[in-house]
């Protein structure tokens, strides 16, 4: 088992021979990979975590790691960053890994019931728990560092800017945002645009806190959130957003997804659909579906474009914000790890490296690996009152 | 058969009352549809132009316009904007139109010799024919607007200079054109930013005026234009253009392209496809596929994001540039219009009328029709050195 870690090491090393890194046993032995100041050691604390690392694919590695019998000195992100090796994909495309990825893909299929508890799994663990370490606006989603010194609190005002000059938002326009999280874009536009409009969460920590807040400011009811599924939402609107939720829909309901945005909206809408994606369609990796998002999904542009066309939404522009995701998840990461012991005392310590390993294995997604951040405006059937340039995206 | 006619224009005329429109006969007589002064009259010269219309689709259309059995009075930019009118697509899509079409179609497939023959079908109608409206620069492609009171000619660079942004072009880069046509974005490169290149083209006309302009500028041989298909090209470069060229590929051969194009590139390179296309799939007017473009096939997003993804290039940005070329096409028609005399003189009545119906529908298809006009920048592998936003595009 060791010698075939071993060999896998040597492999990697010698394909990207920086850094250097090492290997430690549970009988303390070690092993090291390249010339020079080691920037992580991998610890296999028990027998049991060669075995996962081995057969058990990016799901054992992550339970292992979770549950502390192996351990990561040094930079976490260098070592996951060999995920996308094609040594170490190979490894984790396991028969058992495939056996039990499908099954938990069934388990998840998205209807409204199941779509509700697969929030709730993620999403209801407690807005303390997110206060933690998300900006004050609780925005939890990739963030836009069009000014290189900005904050993560700037970066996220500048991500509902951004969005909102795509929007052409104006006074009056009716505003739909469908998984508005914690209402910090609802807020956003109705402070500084003056609309007005309506939010979808199916999270009641989310829905909660985001009426508060937005009676807090005086915005509410001239926009407010709703405790309901995308299926079930009503009105008309020109306005049409939805940032970080669509990684949640499943790719069966791409067709629905789009289908109802567009029965929300009236001709010459123009909305953006912010959302991680991929450039090959792949399976999301089992950990993550099994421990942090359960019916997750990654679309490709490919995925999206077709029944976006089809329910009769223009694609007028698609950015793909890659760079500033992994920045974000870093600014995270940092936040989270100044405030481990009180996740821990709450948590547990199982829960702190969970969610160290998501952080980490995200970020390193979209710095090195197949993840993106895609940003899709479109509008509903031709709108000629668009401007001819982007140009006004970045002026002022 | 006139019923027919008489039928389907009382229905467009109730559904998009305005513009006022007429229909004059062979016989003298004349009808109006709604009220107020005509935006143009559609003339049924003699009784065949009414069986073209009725039985025999955009197709039988396009022939009875060329060959003047049918006529228009007025704006005939007004009549072709009913084209997208469902009632006149049912129209179209006759069991003749399809068994015409599917026909063209097989004879049509891009093989290698069928493409040089598609090619030079259209390209090789003589540099003195496009020299009579085209701008100075030769570009038969979208030109861009960013100064709304551009002339065509700096509108034309405009587009050159976008592109050439958008590339992030560096003196001694290396660049490769498929499809360059004659030449205009290799020597607006060569000239403003100092890269070396080659172009390919398949129209023996064009890549002897390219070569002979490159060399009157200096440029030649550090650009050059050499007469290849795009399979045939070889190299390596780290950037990469591509401008109204994809449109002759023909979908079956998206993979072949897209993987040539990466086999050409060095790591990290950077690429641009500019292309027109469509929001959902539909087959290209027989009546063009005839006439205008034997071979011709108009994308969809999905068709191309696929295929570039499997190929290892990665999306990092698009744009929609519709209105651009209805405003481009409208230029063409203006001068083409000044020229028509010449034209006819050279090629005979039927070509000008060939020609004005063509350019015309084109235009009407990216104002209220169904194209749009994609450009497509994307990276060989992740390329970390590119600017976090697209701020770059627009200052200076």
């Amino acid at each position: 088992m060791i010698e075939t870690i071993d060999r896998l090491l040597q492999q990697l090393s010698r394909s990207r021979p920086e850094p250097p890194f090492g290997l430690k046993l549970w009988d303390g032995s070690e092993r090291r990979y390249g010339q020079g100041k080691l920037a992580f050691v991998l610890d296999l604390c028990t027998p049991e975590a060669a075995v996962d690392v081995v057969a058990r694919g990016s799901l054992g590695f992550g339970e292992a790691y979770m549950t502390g019998r192996l351990d990561v000195q040094g930079d976490l992100q260098q070592l996951l960053a060999f995920e996308s090796h094609p040594a170490v994909r190979e490894l984790h495309i396991s028969a058992l890994q495939k056996a039990k990825f499908m099954a938990g893909y069934l388990r998840a299929r998205n209807s409204a019931k199941r779509s509700r508890e697969n929030v709730r799994h993620h999403y209801d663990l407690g807005n303390d728990f997110y206060r933690l370490w998300l900006d004050e606006s609780m925005t939890y989603s990739c963030a836009y560092w069009r000014d290189d010194c900005a904050t993560l609190e700037e970066a996220q005002e500048a991500k509902h800017e951004h969005l909102c000059r795509k929007l052409q938002l104006e006074a009056g326009d009716r505003l739909v945002d469908i998984g508005c999280g914690w209402g910090g874009m609802l807020a956003y536009a109705a402070r500084n645009y003056g609309v007005e409009g309506v939010g979808y969460t199916l999270s009641t920590e989310q829905c909660q806190w985001a009426n508060e807040r937005l009676r807090a400011e005086g915005l509410h009811p001239r926009v407010r959130v709703e405790l309901k599924d995308y299926r079930e939402a009503e009105g008309e609107f020109n306005k049409f957003v939805s940032i970080g939720m669509f990684e949640h829909v499943g790719k069966e309901f791409y067709s629905t997804f789009f289908e109802k945005t567009a029965s929300l909206l009236t001709p010459e809408a123009i909305g953006v659909l912010h959302t991680i994606g991929k450039d090959v369609e792949t399976q999301l990796d089992p950990w993550v579906t099994t421990y942090i998002f359960p019916g997750g999904y990654l679309p490709t542009v490919a995925q999206m474009a077709e029944p976006l066309g089809n329910a009769g939404l223009l694609l007028t522009d698609l950015e793909n914000l890659r760079p500033h995701y992994g920045r974000t998840l870093d600014e995270w990461i940092a936040r989270f790890e100044a405030h481990r012991d009180e996740v821990a005392a709450r948590f547990g310590e199982e829960f702190v490296r969970m969610w160290r390993y998501y952080l980490n294995a995200s970020a390193v997604g979209f710095k090195t690996g197949g993840t993106r951040l895609y940003q899709i405006t479109f509008t509903k059937g031709i709108n000629s009152g668009l401007p001819w340039t982007r140009e006004c995206l970045y002026t002022g």
